[in-house]
């Protein structure tokens, strides 16, 4: 079935919703960088700031909700219509899911600014943190462009985000293990490294609707998946 | 005005899409139940089934998405009609994601199964997952019945859930501090309180929807938050 077809009314009000879905995209990726950033600089105003900065990715997400349902009422869509403007909400519900993890993070910089310093650790989660965002731009990108093939290698990529993670985990566990007094530092660290992760799976989750919104199909949702519980040292 | 009106086809698709989303969050309270008594009991095959039966979770989602969408279509409600077919979708949501905690929590079955055991570890955590099944359980009568004053209160019992979370916390924090060769299972017993204190985050998003039903305002999400920020021992 072709792709191609003369711009209807619903293609213009896809359209539309697909332009605030790429504009909350670029304000999670936002969030994303400046939670991080804001967590290695001790820059307690940038963190309020992203906090605050959820707001208007939570009204984004709002305003999708109701204008693909004033599409859906308007247009009756069926079959690749219906799943395009379904997976748009879902996308939708999982990017405001990502600038919550955001915002998250972003709450907990008071605290790693008057913990104790892990060496390295700030490096890891930069790196981390540059990665799922791609992961997360990439991902809009694939849905934007219908390309299945590059949805696929997004949902590939979280097997290495979840390494990365487990590294992470494994790195904060030897830290504790040898210095008592770095515990309370490496469990907010553990908890922002997960919330990364975490933002990765969402990520994966925006790559499973362009699959979901060309073929029709979600793909099994059990992915390989690299899980801590193989390789953390047992306590 | 009142809510009082002869049942319309209207009303009898949302009766029907209702009781999808009351069977969705039964079966979410008996994931929550299972997956804590899997962990308690080290039953590995209670876990593995907690973790499969997620799929069935998920697959009422997309049922109550699809219905939705085609009630939408077919209905083009408005107003009211039209903030209550999008709360059911935004709940269906909210308990796919405590599916999801869930059935991570059962995960962690093998790995504390043969990790050191922590004592009182396990009956914090049965009476935190019995306080949050409730939370769930009382969120969904509340949205049921329109009840937008027992959807306040399950707002407000969000306060109490953080406290034991954090109580949770601060106890995992002092094993670690006191005995090392408890830090990974304590690591992993913290990832499930912390999950159980994000389903009755969830609990409040869907009271809020009772409010957002009701008077088509959602409550301001920035509710008094009990941070373990601000009473986590500094390390």
């Amino acid at each position: 079935m072709s792709e191609q077809h003369i711009m209807s009314a619903f293609d213009r009000d896809l359209q539309t919703i697909q332009g605030l879905m790429v504009k909350m995209g670029a304000m999670v990726e936002e969030a994303i960088r400046t939670s991080v950033t804001a967590l290695e600089t001790s820059d307690l105003e940038l963190a309020e700031k992203t906090r605050l900065g959820d707001k208007a990715i939570d009204a984004l997400e709002e305003e999708i909700k109701h204008e693909t349902a004033r599409v859906i009422a308007l247009r009756a869509p069926t079959a690749i219509d219906l799943r395009t403007i379904l997976s748009v909400m879902t996308i939708g519900a999982q990017l405001e899911r990502c600038g919550d993890l955001a915002k998250n993070i972003a709450k907990r910089t008071p605290l790693i600014a008057e913990s104790t310093e892990i060496a390295g650790a700030f490096a890891m989660l930069r790196n981390f943190s540059g990665f799922i965002e791609k992961m997360v731009s990439d991902a809009l990108d694939a849905y934007i462009q219908r390309d299945v093939a590059a949805a696929e290698a997004i949902i590939r990529r979280d097997e290495e985000a979840d390494e990365t993670y487990n590294t992470i985990f494994r790195s904060l566990l030897t830290h504790m293990m040898e210095d008592q007094s770095t515990i309370t530092a490496c469990m907010h660290l553990h908890f922002i490294a997960k919330n990364l992760e975490r933002i990765g799976d969402h990520a994966t989750g925006i790559a499973e609707q362009t699959i979901y919104r060309v073929s029709g199909e979600l793909p099994d949702e059990d992915r390989p998946k690299v899980d801590v519980t193989d390789t953390a040292p047992k306590g």
